[in-house]
């Protein structure tokens, strides 16, 4: 098939991303790695994380087998796209292989950053920002390069003119039905190439709750017992958890995000692309297909080039303030993104995409900036709500929570009504409000936007807990204040751009979300077309419409409609499935889907809970067993923390994760396509609210300790200081495990649907 | 018009149930007053209760006279019914008597239990559950009163033979349209009559969020400073928030329950009947429509009899044991329910109801149950869930708020996919899954049927607080030992059939709202009946759909679709409004509804903080100005922490309550039908998985304490008390202001925008 020349920047920049990747790599490598002590340090940091991630891919490897294979048993059985398994392999192995190379390249900067801290402000920022540029670019690079290796795959191996022609089938399967065209073939294409988000979405599931329930177990447990009990300041050495703490860092921050940010990637491009191909045919437009199908890749692949030109863009001089430091991360982050607006415009002009389009980019971007920035607001200790949850501490520990749920909960009134706003926008550009294949198709194209450069974005969070390892590193091999200082106030950096980066992730998740869900149907309606086919009477009766693939049925009863498949709209399928808000059906799908949400974090939450409460003990039993351990003389078992969080992580990831790849395909077999709907649909709703309340609670007590540990209230010590430490510890896990989990949460369930619309349309009791 | 003779045995139920409250509160007020100190403990309670209650009142009449007047103004603008504004106003003012009558019962009766438990605990157990009998009876008999009122009314005076001839106007306003028949009239007066629960709504929302925010504030301030701060047993003489403690359980459990409940009971009953009447005719059966419309009255009707027939079965033995009360109370209150089964029966076999209807009621009775003892296993120290939070408590507060998190938001599965088995069962069995009327018929139906004995599952609930009061008595007049041991086990009774209750407000909740959402979309109907008149062509286009009154258009352009408004059902409205959750805007409504739920609580929850922190002050000024306070020479001022809570309460309770009202206005104006049904929708199912969340969570943290107060973990004063004492008090807002205000939210809100109906059809920019 002719596939535009255009379309090479997409795996050329692809390849860029990850050599760039490799430089910046090397340029760390090559940095003066500190004292013995300090290499010391970051090697057990290293190790534990590596350690760590072997466990878990351990297991998600064998997940992984025992689903693909599932997914074999489907192909073969007629309801699932033979290339499934495979991608879904495919997809897996790039996502786990950014979370290792991320995670090994901050493992080797947190001693390098914390030297060159000593030597200048400048250099921690660059060895530091670099370093995070590596899990920013391999991200990208890879995910871009799994997509265009499919699609040249597919279009240029298996959907040739022959095999179109007399149809491809091997061992049994279909790969390509006999006599298809073009049109037909691309919209096939795409749709199946969504599927691969799968892998990607697994592993992500995988890696956030994996190190969600590490990072915070050990942060909890070096907390309860080292500040609380022991009264010894944080990253303390003589603390058994602390380097268990430096791990969960890397592996919930660095290779947790990485994963999540990879699937709204990948997935937020493939949907898009899929919603181009089926976009109805504009006159006089013959390759517009082409256009709106390449159109995602072609700009996240500009992305990446602009986010390695951003990176290059960020220095400061020696003696930055802070508020400096943030304007040179600011410098690359904007910059990016306003070019990436210019290439848009270029690219609407050049009628590639059309001015609508253009404004559905503007209005996700637009919509990511401002739910990042109310974050900032509600989470940080230079405004009201963090500081009034400081001010309850004087009434005890009871109100500091009370406050800071109530804090959580009003905050969701901002990324609420920015995604709704944003959407709504995102449609109304793109679509005019009457045509919803347009419309949808730029609320995934805001979504790309939102994600074109994550390049940089990832970057600079990455950044954050490689500057927060080189604090412990710094703290732990005793260099002197003000290199401490300087870590601390990058540190702090890194908290900034972090909440503007979990804006840009939540956002995009629930823009992806709502892109996958249209997908889905795009989906529904190829899957109907198969089983229409398959059919004695080559139609297949969904309500009381009669969707045909090639003849309409000779009989049709009062009250029936028939539609030729390729030509059935959302409206077809809207009357088809029922699915209005008024069937009971798509009712239990909704509250399905919003219990799945509390739910879900109810596992989450206790999985820390259990693994704090092993972490506890263990750090407990050291303090007691260990001779002179308080004194510095006797030497903590580093090791042990980090086996006993790893191993108990493993084993409480499996549960939730399970659930919810179970429950879609359990609602999609008893409630059918509108529950499905329904389900999806009040996930996202509740998921995005929830997770917006639980990350701002969760910042707004941490940011609230720290502002009483500056000296407000009584400062450190203080009965305040301890009031706001237990608001403190209740967020670990609500902003570092539950909150991001639910990113995933909502779009794995919408990719797992799309995965398995097959089953449903084949299989479903009720909700026809 | 004729009505059903069977009819008067609605008046004369509800005028039996006023009796027998009357001829309850003469024998409570009979019996012996106990002390002269117990019953100036009483006055105290009495004094400061009715103080609250005259203040609410007084906020809430401006409230309700500006509502009234802006009403009226739209009545006259010819987009609201004109009687609306008057029976807006009956409405609140008969659920506002009905919390003062409770109210007033329950401060005469505290005492008296105390003195009654002194002899026996029987004799304890008659005098508070009959007195509790009397905020459940004068609830039912007011509810059911006021509709059978509106009815004889509007059938026998207004809709006359004569008026529907000749037409009835008067100051401008039409209150019968010419040449209107009966059915259609039937149909008016119906949907007009659901626009009434409007006053009951907005009372029930400033009695439960004014009285939350009362209960609450006091109970923290109590427990902070007496217990915690001066460490004083609760209910001990010495504090001075201990009055206004005692005076929040009658305010927050007797007032604001009768109310929750009082709205719940008629909305049910009215949106059933407006279902009813709207039901398609079944051939052959010239008076189903009459039927349908009275069978949830009569339902109603028999179940207040049954309910009083159970009051009086409510006896044990003078030396029962707390299984043997247990027994007693469930004898009465599964009698009544067991008893309106046969009555069901009775009418589906008479064909007043079908079996399909008889079945639907069955659903909705079995899932009160069912989410009832859900309630209890989650929050009951009986079992794991509780044990486990009180096991946490030996690694400190955080982890005592952390799993009680967890414990509520996992324990949302059981409540929710019971309500989705019960509406599902409803529908189904009403319906048969193909007639959406019969079948939302039957939804209302179960909550009809699992609201018809509320005579007496209400005063197994009003029980509950006075019993409590009760205890406070004793406790605060020096009564022996034996006496507050035999209050507590009638306390302890009162929180399982409290658990019970709770199923049955949030269960029928979701069941009346989302009756409440079909009964809108009939309101919808009138109003594009009526709109359709005035116009020039004497049809409404909305969307595709040409809606028409008396003629056809003459000109149907393509795509479009002509239907009489009498003759339109749902399918109708779904494809004219585009209801289906892809449209953007009805997603908008959707996010918002969610959203809505989050800052409702966060608001009501920053307003008990608050209020408890005025409270605190008051206490700790008290304790430290009143000279001999702690030795109990000088004496503390209860009247003032009184007056404090309640200013507080009437402040803080007025912003949130608008929010309700306005929020549906305007979503409705702006994002129209769609974004009303997303917006009701969306708050329905978020409303009711985070209200379980927040009940379940609130009642665990309580039963943990009170757990470990038995002597688990080290008991009273060990640190797990403390951190148990911490969950408590979080819990405390929880359960008892934000969990509760949640059923009204998101009935206010459907009924809101079933009276705004009109308002919505004749403005809205958006969402056509």
């Amino acid at each position: 098939m002719v596939i535009s020349s255009l379309f090479w920047i997409v795996p050329i920049s692809a390849l860029t991303a990850l050599l760039f990747a490799w430089i910046f790599f090397k340029g760390m490598k090559k940095q003066d790695p500190g004292t013995e002590k300090m290499q010391e340090i970051a090697m057990y940091v290293r190790e534990g994380a590596m350690a760590y991630l072997k466990s878990q891919y351990t297991v998600v490897t064998k997940v992984f087998i025992v689903l693909a294979l599932l997914l074999a048993v489907l192909a073969y059985m007629g309801v699932q796209n033979p290339f499934v398994p495979i991608a879904f392999l495919t997809g897996g192995f790039f996502s786990g292989l950014c979370g290792y190379l991320g995670m090994n390249t901050a493992t080797w900067a947190s001693n390098r950053t914390a030297q060159g801290s000593s030597k200048s402000l400048n250099q921690g920022l660059k060895i530091a920002l670099r370093s995070g540029a590596v899990m920013g670019l391999v991200v990208v690079g890879f995910g871009l390069f799994d997509i265009a290796l499919w699609f040249l795959l597919l279009t240029k191996v298996i959907f040739t003119p022959e095999h179109m022609a007399t149809g491809l089938q091997w061992i049994g399967l279909t790969f390509v039905q006999k006599g298809i065209d073009q049109h037909q073939a691309f919209v096939e294409i795409t749709a199946t190439m969504i599927t691969f988000g799968m892998g990607a979405s697994t592993q992500a599931l995988f890696a956030r709750v994996g190190g969600g329930i590490f990072t915070k177990a050990a942060d909890v447990g070096a907390d309860l017992v080292g500040k609380l009990e022991a009264g010894i300041p944080e990253d303390d050495p003589r603390n058994p958890a602390t380097i268990a703490d430096n791990v969960g860092d890397n592996v919930g921050d660095v290779a947790g995000m990485g994963a999540d940010l990879y699937e709204s990637y990948a997935g937020s491009i493939l949907s898009t692309a899929a919603l181009g191909a089926a976009l109805p045919a504009i006159v006089g437009q013959g390759d517009y297909q082409i256009k709106a199908i390449i159109a995602p890749m072609l700009v996240s692949a500009i992305g990446i080039l602009l986010s390695i030109a951003g990176i290059y863009m960020v220095r400061t001089k020696e003696d930055a303030s802070p508020k400096t430091l943030l304007r040179a991360l600011l410098l690359g982050t904007g910059g990016s993104s306003a070019l990436i607006l210019v290439v848009l415009a270029v690219m609407a002009w050049a009628n590639w995409i059309t001015w609508g389009v253009f404004g559905a980019a503007v209005s996700g971007l637009a919509a990511g900036v401002i739910i990042g920035q109310a974050t900032e607001y509600f989470t940080s200790d230079g405004y009201k709500p963090t500081q009034g949850i400081a001010k309850q501490s004087q009434q005890g520990p009871a109100t500091v929570i009370i406050e800071g749920m109530a804090v959580g909960m009003f905050s969701t009134w901002v990324p609420v009504l920015t995604i709704v706003a944003g959407i709504i926008a995102a449609y109304g550009f793109a679509g005019g409000f009457y045509n919803f294949a347009t419309g949808i198709y730029g609320v995934g194209f805001a979504a790309v936007g939102m994600l074109s450069t994550l390049g940089i974005t990832l970057a600079t969070d990455a950044f954050g807990p490689i500057a927060d390892n080189a604090g412990g590193n710094a703290e732990m091999s005793a260099l002197p204040e003000e290199v401490r200082e300087r870590t601390d106030a990058l540190d702090g950096l890194g908290n900034t751009t972090a909440a503007t980066g979990k804006g840009f992730a939540i956002g995009s998740a629930a823009l992806t979300a709502l892109a996958l869900v249209a997908a889905y149907m795009e989906e529904i309606k190829l899957w109907l077309g198969r089983l229409a086919d398959k059919s004695v009477d080559g139609y297949k009766q969904i309500g009381d419409v009669l969707f045909y693939k090639s003849h309409a049925p000779a009989v049709i009863q009062a009250g029936q409609h028939a539609v030729q498949v390729s030509d059935a709209g959302i409206k077809d399928f809207v009357s088809a499935y029922n699915l209005s808000l008024f069937n009971p059906i798509l009712l239990a799908g909704l509250f399905i889907g919003a219990m799945m949400c509390f739910v879900f974090v109810a596992m989450a939450m206790k999985a820390v809970g259990r693994n704090a409460g092993r972490m506890v003990d263990e750090v407990r039993r050291q303090f007691k067993e260990i001779p002179g351990i308080m004194e510095g003389t006797g030497k903590p078992e580093y090791a042990k923390c980090v086996a006993i969080a790893t191993k108990g992580a493993q084993k409480e990831m499996v549960v939730p994760a399970l659930m919810a790849i179970i429950v879609p395909v359990v609602t999609g077999i008893i409630f059918g396509v509108p529950g499905v709907v329904g389900l999806l649909m009040g996930g996202m709703t509740t998921g995005f609210t929830l997770a917006s309340m639980l990350n701002n609670a969760g910042g707004a007590w941490d940011n609230a300790k720290k502002y009483i540990e500056r000296g407000n209230y009584g400062g450190k010590k203080s009965e305040c200081h301890k009031a706001s430490i237990v608001g403190d510890t209740v967020g670990d896990p609500f902003k570092d495990t539950c909150g991001p989990s639910m990113n995933i949460l909502i779009k794995l369930m919408s990719m797992v649907s799309v995965v398995m619309a097959g089953v449903t349309v084949a299989f479903s009791l009720f909700g026809k």
